[in-house]
């Protein structure tokens, strides 16, 4: 058996966009399926904010994935077919190096002495991870949310590199709404008083502001019919009020759920670096106009909105789509009819897959 | 001149709806115009979570009100005709018995020794406050958000008493969604380290956590196109970003100036018991039906919801029309075409006025 999990060290100096660098980069990665003899069925799947390399569940690691239902043998994504690889993202808290390592020079924690990432480099160091496979060109590289600014910097960076690229649930930028709800995530855990200006010890991590950080972007992630939906003004046992300052309603208790769990498996300062980088990103800004940032992509592109989504609306993919129709760029856009809103691209994966599958398998070049 | 700010002493125990009761409840209210004589020409005005006695400027206090455009003479509720009576909420902290007041029996500050109270008990007072102002009628009753609902709760407890009812960017009860982030606020705020269980002192009051309610409940109270139109991605000097942690957009440090602004006017303790007496609101629950709570209903009704308003919405609205509707009530129903979400009552006063103007002013019995 291969191995599945893998770190690729990556000793070279990294020049960042901020015009920091990085050293001595360790990036987490899996495999799915077998690269096939002229390397032509390489997918490059990017996560999201708060996501690993682990896509999918493999003999080695039987977990669940964070894609489970889209990613393997038979599936949307078929690794019977395609050589799936997901590496975590630069900054992250899952494997790859972030503000939890240690940085080698001073042999200290990061912290807040890591370097300010952004979702360019994210992809400048998964192009080296690429490269280090000794694989030349993506047949599709996809993502969802956060993963989908990746996917669409790829396809604008090395546009001879990549076949085809897929957009979930994503934006060419954050809206206003959305970068206010990031800075009241961020500024809920540097208020925390364990926070300590990023320099918590593991006993004291500043759970609470991470928590609250979480709620609110879990709630953001939520359409308001699916709440309404799944919890509506439902009591968590009784049938009348306690009267009292107590999480009376299911909803809050689902929601502070979510805050406390999430805290175990992440990290506050990883949590502000990646909650930056997203509110950076701006192809706009970065190349001039949407046309400048479009204009040299030569993949096949296919955009995906959820009808639902109020914080990557199906507004802001249409303005890419329109744009790449202007450039007249080989796109196709879907807008998924589902009540779940942003995270309907974890749960939806029937619809979604539907729409992705096709679009992988169809060879017309 | 008389004088338009007062203090009605209740000596009386007041049975609360929790259970409790509450004894020597001071009412904050403010006058303005003059009472006629067969006393046919009073309105209440019921404000919302933070607002106050003082809806409008007067002789006494010239500081501009929470709706000054539209009480005084000559505007849409004209000074000039009618008697206007707006008094603080039972429970807040601008005037009127809340947790910020002492305990007359234990001489010490309330806190969270201050009993849970509900839109009703607030209503409640406010009746006791009108009968000793010797009025057996009112005119009209007109409440804006938190105050629409009690609004409602006036028409239905004292249908015989109310000729007019008007209900603005208000609901029966808070959606799931609603409700979440009313949970978040009040988590942010127990959070706090200087919360203390709500014993905090007045050198070191839990500013951060009450800012970080306020920014999640400021960002609900704006449309999403009223950020994108007002602040968009505009960063707040430069043209290029620090590439560090610090607040660089325009919309966050609009936020966070919100937070700190706030924490300097209101209480946190407060901010807990009336974020939970919105949730607990709930005509369906408390009467069993919608149609239950509204069949009573003498008032002529006006509904008005905002198009753009997400928190309080016209669906909202709507289902309180349709219902009044059913039940043959004289209902009448606009919604308001603004950009600014639900603060869009405190904004659009000509919108808002030219739709409340006539219906105040029209005399078919």
């Amino acid at each position: 058996m291969t191995q599945t999990y893998n770190i690729f060290s990556y000793e070279e100096e990294l020049k960042l966009e901020s015009g920091s660098s990085l050293k001595s980069i360790d990036i987490a990665y899996e495999t799915y399926g077998s690269l096939n003899k002229d390397k032509s069925n390489v997918i490059l799947i990017c996560h999201a904010l708060t996501g690993s390399s682990h896509v999918a569940q493999n003999t080695e690691n039987p977990k669940a994935g964070w894609w489970n239902d889209m990613v393997g043998a038979g599936k949307a994504i078929d690794t019977d077919h395609y050589f799936v690889i997901c590496s975590n993202i630069l900054g992250s808290c899952k494997g790859t190096t972030g503000p939890t390592h240690s940085n080698p020079e001073t042999k200290e924690t990061y912290g807040l002495n890591f370097p300010i990432i952004t979702i360019g480099d994210m992809v400048t160091i998964q192009k080296k991870l690429v490269e280090h496979l000794a694989i030349d060109s993506l047949y599709a590289v996809i993502g969802p949310s956060m993963g989908g600014m990746q996917a669409l910097q790829w396809a604008i960076k090395y546009p001879a590199n990549i076949s085809k690229c897929i957009v979930l649930a994503s934006s060419a930028s954050l809206s206003a709404q959305a970068l206010a709800f990031g800075t009241i995530g961020r500024n809920a855990i540097i208020s925390d008083k364990h926070f300590q200006e990023g320099r918590y010890i593991a006993a004291n991590k500043p759970k609470k502001g991470l928590g609250i950080a979480r709620m609110i972007g879990h709630l953001t992630y939520l359409s308001k019919e699916s709440i309404t939906q799944k919890f509506g003004r439902k009591l968590q046992e009784k049938e009348r009020y306690g009267y009292n300052l107590d999480q009376e309603f299911q909803v809050e208790s689902y929601l502070k759920h979510q805050g406390d769990k999430f805290v175990e498996q992440f990290d506050a300062n990883t949590y502000l670096y990646l909650s930056k980088a997203l509110s950076y990103f701006d192809l706009e800004k970065e190349y001039g106009s949407l046309k400048n940032a479009f204009e040299p992509i030569q993949a096949r592109l296919l955009f995906i909105s959820i009808s639902s989504d109020w914080l990557y609306s199906t507004d802001q993919s249409k303005e890419m789509v329109r744009c790449c129709m202007n450039l007249n760029k080989d796109v196709s856009f879907c807008e998924v009819q589902s009540d779940y809103g942003h995270d309907a691209f974890l749960i939806e994966y029937e619809k979604f897959g539907s729409i992705i599958k096709p679009f992988l398998d169809s060879h017309h070049e």
